[in-house]
C-alpha cells in the first residue's frame, strides 16, 4: 500500500488572499493527481491547502502542534495532536515525499530547511528567496502557479 | 470532520501465536466500530492489527521510526516515517484517543506509561501488570477478549 | 572528555516525605560518586535530587517540558527548555547512561519503560512493580536505599 | 541558578578554514563573557566553536542526533545523546537564548528558520541571506566578525 505519494504543504497560519488561493488551488490540484496532502493543520496557507483538497476529492493529513484536535480547520481526514509545538513541523516534511512553500514566515522557513537538510526536494510558490554571499541559490524549485508547483513537486519525487 | 476515533494498539512487534490472533481480531472489531486504528507500523502486533482493519474494511496509521517507509508492514494506509527512533511511540499515543495494549515489552510498557501521564485510556489484553508496594493497580483496565477489548475502549471515550 | 557517567533520577513531581528524603541522598550520592544527575527539573523528587547533587557538589542537568525556564527548580545547572511537553521524559532517558525511579507514577512507569526498551538499565526504589501473567519481572533492579540505588546504578553501567 | 546565558551556534559540520576560524573565536568569546555554548556536538563549525569555548574555560552542551555519544568532539562538557536524528536542531534552537549561525548549509537554515519562529534572535556571519519577493529581510541580524557577532547576540538578549 505503499505507492501513494505525501506532499507537504507548507505557508503562513494568517489569511492572506493571494497565498488562500494559491494554496487552495494547490490542494486541488495535489486531490486530482492522486497524491496525499500533510500540513500543519490550522489556518491560512494549511487550511486553503485542505479545503481544496478535500474540495478535489483527496485525503488530508495534519500534524498539529497541541496537545488535542481542537484547532484543527474543518478540511482534516486525520488531524494528528502532537503535543511537541512548533518543532511538528518537521513531522509535516519527515512525513512528505516533497514539499511545496506558499509564502510563509519563519516557521516556513524552518521547514524549507529542514527538508532540504534530510534530502526532500522543495517547490516555491511566492516563499522565501535564499542567497549565500550574495549568490542566489536555486535549492528551493520555483514555480509560476499552483498547477505548475504541483506538477514540479510530483515530478521531482517521481522522477518524470 | 473531527468525529472519528482514533484507537492506537500496542504491542510486541515479534510474532506470537496467541497476540497475532487477538490483535487480528482487535483491527477487525475496530474497523466493524468505524473508529481508525494508530499503531507503530511493524511487525506482530502491528502488522496482526492492521490486517485486521483492512480486512475489516477500516483505516490505518502508523508511525514509523524510521525516516522512510521501507518497514512499514503491507497493511498501512498512511505510513508516516518519523526520524525519532523509538520515541514515536509517544506519537501514536499523542494521536490515539484511547489505547488498547496487546501482551508486549518493554515499549509496550512506556505507552501505557506515557497514555496514562496524559490521560487517555488504556485497556490492557494480557499486557503488564502493575503494582506499587504490593498494591495492584487498576490504571490499565482488563479485558478478556479482543472483542471486549475494543468496546470496552470505545466505551471510555465515548462515555457509554 | 566523555568519561562522565549520566544518571537520570525520575519521579513525580508532587512532595511526598520519604520520596523527597529518598531523592535527596541519591542526588547527594550521585554527586559524591563523581556522576552528572540529569531529570525533569520540575519539584517532587527531581527537586529534592538537583538539591541533593549541589549539596554534594556535583552537577544537574534538566529537559524541561516547557518552552522556557520559569518553572525550573533552583538546583540546575543546565535547564534545558525542550518545548515537547511530557515528550521530554524520553530525552531524560536517552542523555542518561542509567535510570534510578523514585516512587513516582504514570510519567514514572513511561520512563521505566522507555529506559528499558532502549537498553537502558533501570534501579527503583519503592516504585512499580511489574508483572505478566501473574509472573513478576525483574527488569527493574530494586534497591533498599538511596545509597544502595546509586551504588547498583553505577555498577550497571561500569559492570563493577 | 536561571542567570547563565545560552548561546547557540549553529553551522556546517563540514570542514571550511574560514568557518573554522570564526567559530574557535566565538567559542572563546561566548566563554570570556561568562556564557554557556550550546550546539550539535558533531564536526566543523560545532567542534571549532567547543574548542574554542573550552580554551576560554566555558562550558559547553551539545545535543547529539544519535542514540549515543560516540559521535561528539572532544571539547563537549555534556554530550546528550537524542536519538532524534536531524530533528535535534530544534533542541539546540529550544535550549538557547540566542542562535549565531557561522556559514552552514540547509541544516543550519532550519535552525535559523525556526529560531526566529520561536522568538529567538539569530545573528549571522557569513551565513545564509534572506528575501522575500526581491525585499532583503533583516531578520538575520548580520555581524562582521566573531567578537561582533557574540556582542550583538549577548546584547540580543539582554537588551543592552
Amino acid at each position: 500500500m505503499g505507492e501513494k505519494l505525501y506532499v507537504g504543504v507548507v505557508g503562513g497560519s494568517a489569511f492572506a488572499q493571494k497565498s488562500w488561493d494559491d494554496a487552495l488551488a494547490i490542494g486541488r490540484e495535489i486531490a486530482r493527481r492522486g497524491a496525499v496532502l500533510v500540513c500543519g493543520g490550522l489556518g491560512g496557507v494549511m487550511e486553503a491547502a485542505c479545503r481544496g483538497a478535500k474540495e478535489g476529492g483527496g485525503t488530508t493529513i495534519a500534524f498539529l502542534p497541541d496537545e488535542d484536535r481542537s484547532r484543527a480547520n474543518d478540511h482534516i481526514d486525520h488531524a494528528l495532536p502532537t503535543g511537541m509545538g512548533e518543532m511538528r513541523n518537521m513531522l509535516i516534511v519527515r512525513a512528505a515525499d516533497v514539499v511545496i512553500a506558499v509564502g510563509g514566515e519563519f516557521g516556513t522557513l524552518s521547514e524549507i530547511g529542514f527538508a532540504l537538510r534530510i534530502g526532500k526536494p522543495v517547490v516555491g510558490l511566492e516563499t522565501w528567496e535564499l542567497a549565500k554571499s550574495g549568490e542566489p541559490s536555486n535549492a528551493i524549485v520555483v514555480a509560476a502557479d499552483p498547477i505548475e508547483a504541483v506538477d514540479r513537486a510530483l515530478g521531482l519525487v517521481t522522477g518524470t
